[in-house]
């Protein structure tokens, strides 16, 4: 795969620094068909690779368990900037930096921001690299930028898929952001985050286009949702079973609410929250989920039932009101 | 729901006599629905329930890391009996046994097994306590009924999804089997494990019908996916991460019997073997599933790519003939 930086170099140097025998491979689901090419350089350098083949979104989603009961050494996770402090088993980030040249989706964005000139500036860890370019481009055109830093996440402009601490710090300072990577699915968090004008500049397709719309779409969509979950006389609280997305407590004090106001709470313990297996569970009316807040946030949504998230709750029970929940934002802590 | 028991006394008292205050109640897919409702009688126990979301086909499938992660104190596992002998967290098994009536369906299997005269009698543990009845019935219209105990599983009669020893154990002695019990799955099995005709009396569809077309078709799809294998340059090996499908030990002695024919092995820790997650690697040409063995046996394949046993894997390394599988079952142990 060309476009990235497995850092092949450090991988060996870091299963020699640790003496590793086993290696467990993993990758999100964009990088895996690189895993068998990985795993014969971790193997030529001396140790036994095995490739974690299950879904991976996140760096909350570290294979630890997996890699205890596989009698692993040390885990190479790919893709992510490191979030969880600790993890049972020694683990290495390998972010996958992209190689892939900038400029012709960034000059393709300029036109789509004409009408602002105060741009908040955001990226993936893939791009990070990118973003003093895409800066010195944008000031040339005549706009102020800015760069949040909340000192939350890894890096200075970074956001993650349910981490948009950087943007929502400079909210103020910026009339609209520009996000640097693929997909519309980072765009449309910061779009959700904070309510502004946000354009993709998508190296990969050599393009850029504006979230906005979809981000409306959503919101309708979400409101909807909450309004349904407002008459279920079910809940069901979804507790994730990934390192750095169980969030039990919190699931608790939830269940409470929910019974506080004479409705039924269910709590169900869940690896991948997804629509099949809420499906198996025709009685509950509505979910909350405390696991991955951004897994029910697309629209059209592949849930039949409302999945709310932990904030958007907050509106059913009463703690909270849709201003609030707009401002605070839909799905972060 | 209706035709099963789900044993709530015995809940009840299992929750009392272990003292447990957080019960994990996990069940396979078909009994999901009555979480709820199971949920709301460990609450009044006295214990907090969570029920486990995730896919559940088996008593290989203890969610007892989960239980360990959640602060579990009792795993109350539905459907299935014991196979695992020691679980970290203490597990009852509620086998929730069919009270459905069988008559009609053995009824209409009679005539269907009219050219033999010797039969072998097989169901899951749902059914088990209905084996004497369906006998009787047997033997007053005149047949040789045989009931195969090899001591592997819990019940004479029974078959799970990847364990048919007792048919095995009788195969010459019957010329037919009739099997006890919904859907074509566990019937599918015996037909593939014995070679025999199979007749299915299915008690919630009242009919009866024979499978055995169906077990020809899957033999000859295997073939053809063994064939397919045999010119892979590059395989993936499958450890399972379920606490009974889990054969390290095994995949790398294949994986060395692969390296040994001078071609590729990947090794891959999985813990649902569902397609999406195989497609994510389109450079591995077949694999060996050393998890589940019953995943890949379905006709028409799910699989885009060659999904082979452990036993038809022997095929292609030169170890066992087409002859020897057949004789031995495509999947058992």
């Amino acid at each position: 795969m060309k476009g990235f930086d497995f850092e092949e170099e450090r991988i060996k140097q870091e299963i020699a620094k640790q003496d590793a025998k086993r290696v467990l491979i993993q990758l999100p689901e964009g990088l895996k068909p690189e895993a068998p090419r990985l795993a014969a350089i971790v193997e030529k350098a001396g140790a036994l690779p095995i490739i974690s083949a299950d879904p991976c979104y996140g760096a909350c989603d570290i294979a630890a368990g997996e890699a205890e009961r596989l009698g692993v050494d040390l885990i190479v996770h790919f893709g992510h900037a490191q979030m969880l402090k600790h993890s049972q088993v020694p683990t290495v980030y390998i972010e996958a930096r992209a190689t892939i040249t900038i400029d012709n989706a960034i000059e393709q964005a300029i036109p789509l921001l004409s009408k602002w000139s105060k741009i908040g500036l955001a990226t993936t860890v893939q791009h990070i690299q990118a973003l003093d370019q895409v800066r010195e481009i944008l000031v040339r055109v005549g706009k102020t930028v800015v760069v949040g830093d909340a000192g939350r996440i890894y890096y200075a402009g970074q956001v993650t898929g349910c981490d948009y601490s950087n943007v929502k710090s400079v909210t103020n300072d910026a009339e609209a952001f520009l996000f640097v990577g693929g997909g519309r699915f980072h765009a449309l968090g910061i779009a959700l985050a904070t309510s502004k004008p946000t354009v993709i500049a998508d190296p990969y397709e050599e393009k850029a286009y504006l979230i906005s719309a979809e981000a409306d779409k959503v919101i309708k969509q979400r409101w909807a949702g909450i309004e349904e979950a407002g008459k279920a006389k079910i809940f069901g609280i979804l507790i994730g079973l990934k390192p750095g997305q169980k969030h039990l407590d919190e699931a608790l004090r939830i269940k409470e609410a929910v019974e506080k106001s004479g409705k039924t709470a269910c709590l169900f313990a869940i690896r991948e929250v997804v629509p099949e297996a809420l499906l198996e569970f025709p009685t509950v009316d509505a979910y909350v989920n405390t696991a991955c807040p951004r897994i029910s946030l697309e629209a059209p949504s592949k849930f039949s039932k409302p999945v709310l998230t932990v904030n958007e709750f907050k509106l059913v029970s009463g703690e909270s009101s849709w201003e609030n929940l707009l401002k605070k934002g839909l799905f972060e802590n």
